[in-house]
């Protein structure tokens, strides 16, 4: 599977800095030929976009950077499991093979909901390993929203 | 449910330029407040961009220009069942009504696929209306298709 554990810190560390921006602290980066090209957080709050979710950030700048569309070959490490708009992204990228950390039963679209992958108006599912660094990615959105919720 | 047919002539507007730029020919527009405050067609092409559907484009815009993730009391009017990408999209921008035109088996996530709208992963649904406009929707795709197939 390939999988270098390097990647997902990498993601776990933009996940990191979104939590500081008061951003939903999930991370991601994309790695092609075993560099990464794009790496980002959330930035909803940041852009004004409520599509503006790490996966999305870091396939809309690779395919920028790359001058294309498809991301073949490319494999995208991010810290909890892609929500249905970040899952059919993936796919519609062509993105290879997915890595993700936490489990997203509240909003998670790979393995919970619609479990995008799973239907036939899926035209290309990547290979998924769920549970990289999973105990690290789901303190960073605890710690997060538990700080939210005490008295400043 | 106060629809007006006028803005989805609108977005079948911009599904012909879509087509005229030899994206595939799905347009939308967003209405708040009786007032279009977005328009556009796919742009994958264009913009390298694998997320750039027609409703990504104009949720994107309308929020950059209003300055907020959340376009509540919103209308999005689009010739094509949205995917399931869009269709989050758009419960995440807390979109009040979805008028949309031809049904997508082969890729729909509203009334196709996973279904968004009906997941307990979904946190807001909007009101949705299909088959607006829908022989006139599907004609645009197809003839698009059509042109693609014949020999030069």
């Amino acid at each position: 599977m390939a999988q270098n554990d390097g990647f997902m810190a990498e993601a776990l560390h933009e996940a990191v800095l979104a939590g500081q921006r008061d951003e939903i602290p999930v991370g991601a980066v994309l790695v092609l030929d075993g560099r990464i090209v794009a790496r980002s957080g959330n930035r909803t709050r940041e852009n004004n976009d409520p599509t503006a979710h790490a996966e999305m950030n870091v396939i809309r700048e690779a395919a920028r950077l790359l001058g294309q569309e498809r991301l073949t070959g490319a494999d995208l490490y991010v810290t909890l499991e892609p929500c249905a708009m970040c899952a059919a992204a993936i796919s519609f990228a062509r993105i290879r093979r997915l890595y993700y950390g936490a489990e997203d039963p509240k909003g998670g679209g790979v393995h919970h909901g619609g479990r995008f992958y799973a239907q036939t108006t899926c035209h290309h599912a990547p290979d998924v390993y769920s549970g990289i660094e999973e105990r690290r990615s789901a303190t960073v959105l605890r710690d997060f929203f538990q700080a939210k919720r005490e008295p400043g």
